[in-house]
């Protein structure tokens, strides 16, 4: 496990493509400097500059970048080259190049498209990560490795990965037979009476497809072990990192965060576009509080960018005061790095139109370099915050197989099942009311300091999950879980009895049929009770039509036949309580909710005071005090009450005893002492 | 030529997904009757657990299951499993597997995808059909053979299948030189001087396309007649059937129809959906009438949901009164059973959430169940109703080779050709009504009782069409056609003179021009006398500009360049009338047009009264009486006044004298002596 | 170079169509006459029918029509054709069947789909071109040579064109060295240490991806001069030419031009479809000029429908009037000719519903006809404007180089790029202006003529481009340019120092960012002074944020954080003026900002007075006098002022001196003296 000793502030600096350029270096040491950058990640890209002939290695342009850094105290985030080979090697190896579903090998091109399971990749990828760890070893800008870049869905179906795949199979489930009986084969008569029968090809048989994208992400993690095997050994105390991306990818990244010494991850939210900010705010908080609940420590931000993306349709520049919002964001949700793609924008290729902090303007009398510049000077002041962690009382369960098998799942509304956002639309009922949230997978067994978990669409229940969840309501803890839950079984086999499954005990209910409901339809619900102070919440897209079986009745449905069944239930179980949202509901119901149940379980918030639309208020706490985020994700001015009788500004160190203002795409950071609140 | 004994009503089941379940088939049985099923189609994807390694075979679950079955007074629709072969013998003979357009050889997947010409797989089904025929010949459940299962379009296009289809063209041309004149080669220079040469690989040669499509439908066809044959030489009592799908899956069902004993097909119409439910259920009606037309006798419903589907997007569950409301559609329209896919729901596989009779909470206390009881109870109740059929005033010509041809042309409108959906919009007219219609085809010459025929967008006119049109309408008949019909011969030529062709004289007139209109375009008709009440009916997407060669003008357009030019012409002919709708015209027109039509010519209506919207009333009529189904596709309640002084409730036997009211999503069933109305 | 001595007026004939029908030759002639045309188009895809079988020629079809048509005064424009290879040929050697993207040969299908660098296949058509000039180089129908049909961008990956792009490359850049360097290729790794590992399939090496476009085209045109040899040997008399298309085929016309006697096209308005008449008149008028522009010459339309196409989706009729103006239209921005697709509607094949002179009807009582026969007429009647030429004061540079680097760049905004769309919209202003517009290439050197040149979005700069127009601006001309130019080099590489590149000191700015806009965003621009009418023209997809280094700010953003700053700049340069749209503006801004412009630069016009929506005026010129044509593509009549005191109907020769109106899609054509107006 790896810790900074200070903020890190850097970028992407793939100087390989500047070796004709000779005074390009030294330009650029200066302005490193003088935007206050102390980290940058080098070599990403440059398998082709570092061995241009088999056999034969140019390191000398990169001792001199390292040297340069070093010089400077500029530390080096090491990348090993595997994320994309040079041409001689996949015309010398065609075997390197991937196969893709109709079974054509991949020319050379791109990137990211070997085979994860090849033999002689991974000899060459050993090799020359091996050649870089003897070689930088000792040297003094050595701060991290960047195994690879992007890890992704290296869907290969050449056959040395099919037969890779039959193995996992044999060793999953033993015998052809259980997997006969997991796949339910009986259907269109596919039993397989021999493995090698076995071909991830037929989207009619989910258990055999779902398998297969575990074994995936499987093979593309033992790819990046092997990729850290030479590492390790020679550079046992330095530490390892591969950067994630959003989450779907194709990789079951609660597998992997177990491998890698401290998480980091490249975030591209596109702010000012058909979405309000503040939303994608509550959504991009989201995925960083998921980074860092991988490990339940915080994490680095590798990569962002520090104006526009190119790749996105149409991105626009942050306006002013939103790369300095969007950076402390991330560090407010527990990030220890703010990094860039890139350092200097290219001249050539797909990328040379992506935002860098050295545009090809090539001057810092730039709006972008200012920006980043004030990040660096931000950071350095922060130095206070580094050891504190975000603490919380609430967790979301967001569980990537989960999402895999739903997307897969052929329902009787296949539109919008909308998982990840579903997922989404809870969090941000935490986010605007300045609760910490962690996102957990749902075999996450250590629950116990949760005082509510909320579980959208739990369609597939892995092995054991059910008993954790009963264990953890029985012993107090509230649950929360919707429609789609408890399904199918790891295997995507229904569950015999039909849904919720396993839960049926705990939310006290069984599911006789879901109605869907086009867009043009109409259903509402009341609460049973005056809990929540809004009527006729409605209901969009699912609505189980449901039985409670000890379960209370907290809502029923206003409309059609069913009206009068119950549309919510809550039910007590030991200790604690398991409600079911039967339905879909939108905002409206949810922010009332959460905001209801938020007071009855007490859950810790930074601020007691609602906060504006637009406002979030996140908290970082160490041994004697907290820091409190305000970030103001509106254009305009917002106002915020204190709780307390008086705070520190944590940069000013001003006291503030009243309401003050923080302006359009601004903040604020309070230094409280811990306890206070 | 078969007819059952009693109103079928039963289901799939596959039981062959269950047998690691010690008590499922108990407890089948037990719902079976307590659902009043009487039969079950069976085995219909079961080759793998037949056969499982190649030569050796396991009956004995079969055996049982047959056995179960009789003791239980249900009876055996036994399927040839062909519909899904083995993995083990798509890997030992690959020349089984379809190749694609892109001369990909599939790999074992799915279903339903064989070559059709592959000997080698025609050996193997032979063979277990064979096997399946001796075993159960003598069997007391076997009522019915179900032969595979919903063949499609096997666009095979391996090198057995190009041989087989150049043969096909040898038969139906003789000569090179007449395909190439056929065909129109010398067009951009494709003239073949090589059989060899042929390939169905190009989409601007449309008399090869067509071509194409008919072979492949033929070949189908073919393979079928190959299955068939052991199970006529074995058990010659056994009536076959194979389950047909609605019409556009590349088989030309007309040519099919005659080898079944037979016909039954499998409905899926999308209740409660974008479309409001009276229109789907003109629509409906329209296949059911398809279905019974093929073989001018009452068919089979072989599938239908019980509850939702999983496969169209969104698939609602049908609200209360539904189920027996579309079940009971299907008897009126001829059907003599009601069956389910499927009877248990699947635990696995891509077709898991598809409705079923037992749903995976396995309860008889579902709506769904205790609907799919009264269904049963019901059909118990209509004995008498078994012997009746259905007799029409009206035929339709819906022609499958016309819509290939159609779909194929590139015309000056591409968009919006719609020639299915315009055999509906007039079809729906006399639904409205409750005028019983028959759809033909356009080939199909017992055409003596028809008082009218409607041809919409006769494109494509086969050999001796032409002829028999002029023969209907000379002997006294009334012909109502439209704008693109008369267009090209049977090889996709267009016709030398224009259109329409060789219905020029039957017409009365010619088509110097055809102007196509945008949406936003304006055109409309006004009729020369004041026949219809409406005025001004708006034109859409086709205007014919028609020259009169002896028709007399029936409306003219109103509008651009060619205002006062023909709309619409009738054409005395013998002793008949020809009309020709020279434009698209929508409901309203429509609306008016038959109704004023059905006054003139005297057509057969179930009840004169107007029906409410959404009340259809079909009568099924024997030796002595008859019986008026009136079906409410409105969810409110909807009043009926009778013709009649009296009428008897079919099921009742109340007399009823006066107007009475049906439920939403209601029927009634009418017994009246014959004669009376 | 090439120039008729009369209008001509004539069709494809596809008489190789008809071989089997004894009179349609005889008729045809004589429709011919009746229609007043005197050029048919012949033999295009007639390989198949000139050598049925390899080696064995039929020519007597030729020599019969070739004979008829010089008996009857009708020019033959005699067509190789290479354009569709016969099938015997695909069959016998399948290296001629190009080679996809995915490895694939293609079938025998469709037409143009050969290899071209086949050497068998240029030696086939050697062959048969070699023959075909021998036989009829003293025909006297054989008025020019139409080579191959529609040449388009034979996109081939065979091996035989990679080894060609290779050798192309090596004599572009002699190493590989300067390869990689001009393509970035360190970027992603992607040096190349080997010629043979260069093959064009990765999209994310611009540099490769747009020479692989140079190069097919290049290829192409390779193919085209080999056809050409034997022709220019064996009838070094006979023009030659090839049609060209809408240029957005992949070919650089700018190239091709030089290699043809004359240029040809084939247009295909889509008249009174989505947009209005006028301005896709205006669009239509922008590639008339661009064909004339290509030579600076007169040109041939040697395609346009006579009534609909077929392949357009929705193609209307064109109403009563439009075939006439649209056929002047052609000839009044340099066409000689007006020619169809195709004489006589085929019966089969995929243009069978393509209009044509003739249509399926066979009569020549059609409004077609009619319509044709009046465009004979007027063109035999305009015989003095035969030898005048259109003469520009303003240039639009329309680059295809551009064009493919602009469709290929990943910007931040990649939607909505519209290249050729924008020099549409520039064009369009003049076009209401009855201004003369030249559309040019960026590398054309004869400039001094015009005192305007508009570059919108000159994106990529070739080599010579910047200096040839810092020259024309030194020397007084007025540049109009606009966001998004200057960016990248001629290898697609961005300019060290960001854009506009070396164009900065031209311009007199730098750039240093650029928002995007979504379409719900707003900003606007103001006037520094009152220069136009308007205010606050609105602003559209892009707007660079410009600093200005000596430019005179001519308007001010009004929104947003760079509000205030330079949206429109004007830089002194020498004597002459330089101005740079920052942002994108819609037809508004354009329109006050060219009105503005052409008053203040003295551009000729052909009448003064404005003209009404949808009116145009462009003027042919000879030694002594000028001929303008009025053209009105709005459906009803429009009133015309003269400016002159008095004019001559160059059809009637009835002396003008007053305003008179034109019937809607009607049209005037005046003689004036030269020098007047």
């Amino acid at each position: 496990m790896f810790e900074p000793k200070f903020f890190w502030h850097g970028a992407d600096y793939n100087f390989e493509q500047w070796l004709d350029y000779p005074n390009v270096l030294t330009r650029d040491i200066e302005l490193m400097k003088a935007a206050r950058c102390n980290v940058m990640s080098i070599g990403i890209f440059s398998w082709a500059m570092l061995e241009p002939v088999e056999g034969e290695y140019e390191f000398g342009w990169m001792d001199g970048l390292m040297d340069r850094l070093a010089e400077n105290e500029i530390g080096a985030i090491l990348a090993t080259p595997s994320a994309a080979k040079p041409a001689w090697m996949s015309q010398s190896y065609p075997e390197i190049r991937l196969v893709d579903e109709y079974g054509r090998r991949h020319p050379h091109h791109l990137r990211h498209n070997h085979c994860p399971t090849s033999p002689i990749y991974r000899q060459k990828v050993r090799q020359i990560n091996t050649l870089l760890a003897e070689r930088y070893r000792d040297h003094p800008a050595l701060m991290m490795w960047h195994v690879s870049n992007e890890y992704g869905n290296q869907n290969c179906r050449c056959e040395l990965c099919l037969q890779a795949f039959r193995e996992w199979l044999q060793m999953r489930y033993g015998s052809l037979d259980a997997v006969n009986k997991a796949w339910w084969t009986a259907f269109w008569s596919h039993r397989y009476t021999d493995w090698s029968q076995i071909e991830p090809v037929d989207p009619s048989v989910h258990g055999l497809m779902l398998d297969w994208m575990r074994f995936v992400s499987d093979q593309v993690l033992d790819f990046y072990l092997a990729e850290k095997e030479p590492l390790q050994e020679i550079t046992p105390n330095v530490p390892v990192t591969t950067n994630f991306m959003w989450p779907n990818v194709g990789l079951d990244y609660w597998t992997f965060a177990s491998h890698v010494d401290v998480i980091s991850w490249d975030s591209y939210p596109r702010w000012h576009s058909e979405i309000e900010d503040w939303r994608l705010a509550a959504d991009t908080a989201f995925f960083h509080d998921l980074h860092r609940s991988y490990q339940q420590r915080p994490f680095l931000l590798m990569e962002s960018t520090p104006s526009v993306t190119n790749w996105q349709g149409v991105s626009r520049p942050k306006r002013p005061g939103m790369h300095v919002l969007a950076s402390l964001q991330a560090v407010a949700h527990g990030a220890n790095s703010v990094q860039y793609f890139q350092w200097r924008q290219s001249r050539g290729g797909a990328e040379k139109f992506h935002g860098a902090v050295v545009s090809h303007a090539g001057r810092e009398q730039t709006r972008t370099f200012q920006e980043v510049t004030a990040v660096g000077e931000l950071l350095a002041r922060l130095g206070p915050v580094l050891e504190s962690v975000n603490q919380a009382d609430v967790a979301i369960i967001y569980d990537l197989q989960n999402e895999w098998a739903l997307d897969m799942a052929q329902l009787p509304r296949n539109k919008d099942k909308n998982y990840q956002e579903r997922c989404l639309a809870h969090y941000r009922q935490f986010w605007q009311q300045g609760v910490t949230v962690d996102i957990i997978n749902s075999n996450f067994t250590e629950f116990s300091n949760y005082k509510l978990v909320v579980a959208p669409m739990l369609y597939l229940l892995q092995e054991g999950v059910a008993e954790w969840l009963c264990e953890y309501v029985q012993a107090g803890g509230t649950l929360v879980t919707t429609y789609l839950t408890g399904v199918v079984n790891q295997s995507d086999l229904v569950f015999m009895g039909g849904s919720p499954g396993p839960l049926k005990d705990l939310l006290g209910i069984w599911v006789e049929e879901t109605d869907v409901l086009f867009d043009h339809h109409q259903q509402t619900i009341q609460l049973t009770n005056k809990t929540l102070s809004g009527a006729n919440y409605p209901v969009k897209h699912y609505a189980d039509i449901v039985h409670s079986q000890g379960a209370e009745v907290f809502a029923v449905y206003e409309q059609d036949f069913y009206a009068g069944s119950p549309a919510i239930t809550v039910n007590q179980f030991g200790k604690g309580r398991a409600y079911y949202l039967a339905a879909r509901y939108d905002d409206g119901f949810l922010t009332d909710f959460y905001g209801w149940l938020a007071k009855m379980l007490g859950l810790k918030t930074a601020i007691v005071h609602p906060l504006p639309r637009g406002v979030t208020a996140q908290v970082r706490t160490k041994d004697t005090e907290k820091f409190i985020f305000l970030l103001n994700f509106e254009p305009i001015p917002q106002t915020i009450k204190l709780d307390v009788p008086a705070a520190v500004d944590a940069l000013s160190e001003q006291v503030i005893t009243d309401a003050f203002t923080i302006a359009g795409y601004g903040f604020r950071i309070l230094k409280l002492a811990r306890g206070i609140v």
